[in-house]
């Protein structure tokens, strides 16, 4: 018997960490898949690249893809280049993202657009969103190619459609979740219903891999907006904040606005028409962590883990189904 | 028999016309094709999308994909698909160019990101790529969707390449003809080889147009390059000189520089380094006519378009095929 050590899982490790080591073997054929794709002739390209596809970053959807890929059956060569695959469009995005929020820090880092500008960021995320297809393409599945390239449309219409309700503030919940389900939640989905369809799941597997990665993505992007005005800047890897002053509505600012006093709704009618302030943001944190909007967001977020979690109910046990199981509760928890 | 007015090639139509003329009921299908998806629930991106793709577009390469597929036998549902997904292509890195170069002008009509800002064109760009790549999914072809994958990759490069060679000017032609292979030719390329697919033509059928469309989009962006310099604003539907402004090293100014006396090539290499203001342009543009670039450029396209002829010498003779033999010429001798 091979030693259980280096699958055991540490009491300190995270669901994440441990998701890893579980599948230690295939996330290293990943990360050759992810570097030999980022080989371009034209040096600025893989300089970019690997500023930001090798910082900080958790892997957390080409691990989706793996565990869903193990779960079913096997992690194939398919489904190794399309964990890869998913990690290029989802790196594609950032790229953009930064350059639309005009963010200067990520995962505690300068962001490529501040290093080598937005242009050069504009046209690197092209190139990996590009080779992303390239390697779809190398599945050889078209199923696979017909969701991921319907999931890219969606992540595009969801920033678009952020980028319009951008500085309006008053979009309500239902757009808010259009939103966030489709620049976030809709890849989570992506990611893991793809790998069940690589290892030859049953419609039932895939559905629930599908609906598992979509309720996860929301829980993941609530929590995050959470964070954003209930988290520390050193923790974060980035300000404090930031959604305010991109002008991003988000749900605990409208939670906030739900419950605002007169007095408070005066304040955020005066500020959603205009450029948001430093001082605007300390009233803006005082409203929304005063009336509870952080708390009520997490329970939000909980509650489409809950979901996550009991889409899981319908396949066999094992040490990854528990990751995935304990994943859904860490998003939500997480502090970065 | 019907009328024949319809496919009549009037004297005085661009061979560009006549083409449209012998395919217009394949290209309708195509317009269909291309309207039917940039529908959206967020307004903004069939806002920007038919701004950019109602105005003044030529159907260039969906242009070629019909004709290959039709002189290789028939226009099916899938090339229809297909032309449409390469005007979207096209559509996409024009977007991207725009918000690149700081472009206000095209096509005589203000840009995208003047209009909507950078963020919006970036974005919509995004989805009118994704939207490309789900339009070829449904042509159900995994060879095409490998070429036009790879094509994609190879458009990014060229613009990363151009970006990186900005400003640097002495980049020389092998260079240059690496940028202007990778942003224009591989697109014109995959466009006219992917109709010829589309239709299950002959290997060396297939050869032949991906040989024609190289060297027609070579043809093609050298005139576009001599044109920037030697063209009327008005004409051109943007100002002169773009270019040289955005420190884009072209053939014409590379050749000027190889003719250099001392004195003009103190000159350059004086403005190469920095921002480029229009007293130097006046300089540039004296230069660079003066010694005769520009004609030399046109040579270079007229050698290459010739070699496009050729290609077409293996195809059976047809009204559609004197179109593409005219249409090597014109793209040479057009005055934008």
């Amino acid at each position: 018997m091979n030693a259980p050590a280096a699958i055991k899982i540490a009491a300190f490790d995270s669901p994440l960490e441990a998701l890893a080591k579980l599948l230690a073997h295939e996330l290293a054929q990943t990360e050759i898949e992810i570097s030999s794709h980022m080989v371009s002739a034209v040096g600025l390209i893989p300089d970019v690249a690997h500023h930001l596809v090798d910082a900080g970053g958790k892997r957390l959807r080409p691990l989706l893809t793996l565990a869903a890929a193990k779960i079913c059956g096997k992690v194939s060569p398919a489904a190794i280049k399309l964990s890869a695959a998913v990690e290029f469009i989802h790196s594609a995005t950032l790229l953009h993202d930064d350059v639309v929020d005009g963010s200067g820090m990520r995962r505690g880092l300068r962001t490529a657009n501040l290093i080598w500008g937005d242009k050069a960021s504009v046209l690197v995320g092209d190139f990996l969103f590009a080779r992303a297809f390239n390697m779809m393409v190398a599945t050889g599945s078209l199923r696979i190619l017909d969701i991921l390239a319907a999931t890219s449309s969606t992540i595009a219409e969801g920033e678009v459609l952020q980028l319009a309700s951008a500085s309006r503030g008053d979009i309500g919940r239902e757009t808010y979740n259009k939103i966030i389900s489709a620049k976030t939640a809709a890849l989570f989905a992506a990611a893991a219903q793809s790998g069940a369809i690589c290892a030859g799941a049953s419609d039932e597997y895939v559905a629930a891999f599908c609906e598992y990665g979509q309720e996860l993505g929301m829980a993941f992007q609530l929590s995050d907006d959470a964070l954003d005005y209930g988290g520390l800047t050193q923790e974060l890897g980035k300000s404090v904040g930031d959604d305010f002053r991109e002008g991003k509505p988000t749900l605990p600012m409208i939670i906030a606005i739900e419950r605002a006093s007169d007095a408070e709704y005066g304040f955020w009618q005066m500020v959603l028409g205009r450029k948001h302030e430093e001082e605007d943001l300390q009233t803006a944190m005082q409203y929304i962590r005063g009336c509870g909007a952080i708390e009520a967001t997490l329970q939000e977020a909980t509650a489409r883990a809950n979901c996550a979690k009991q889409a899981l109910n319908v396949l066999p046990n094992s040490e990854i189904k528990d990751c995935l199981i304990e994943l859904a509760d860490f998003v939500v928890n997480r502090v970065s």
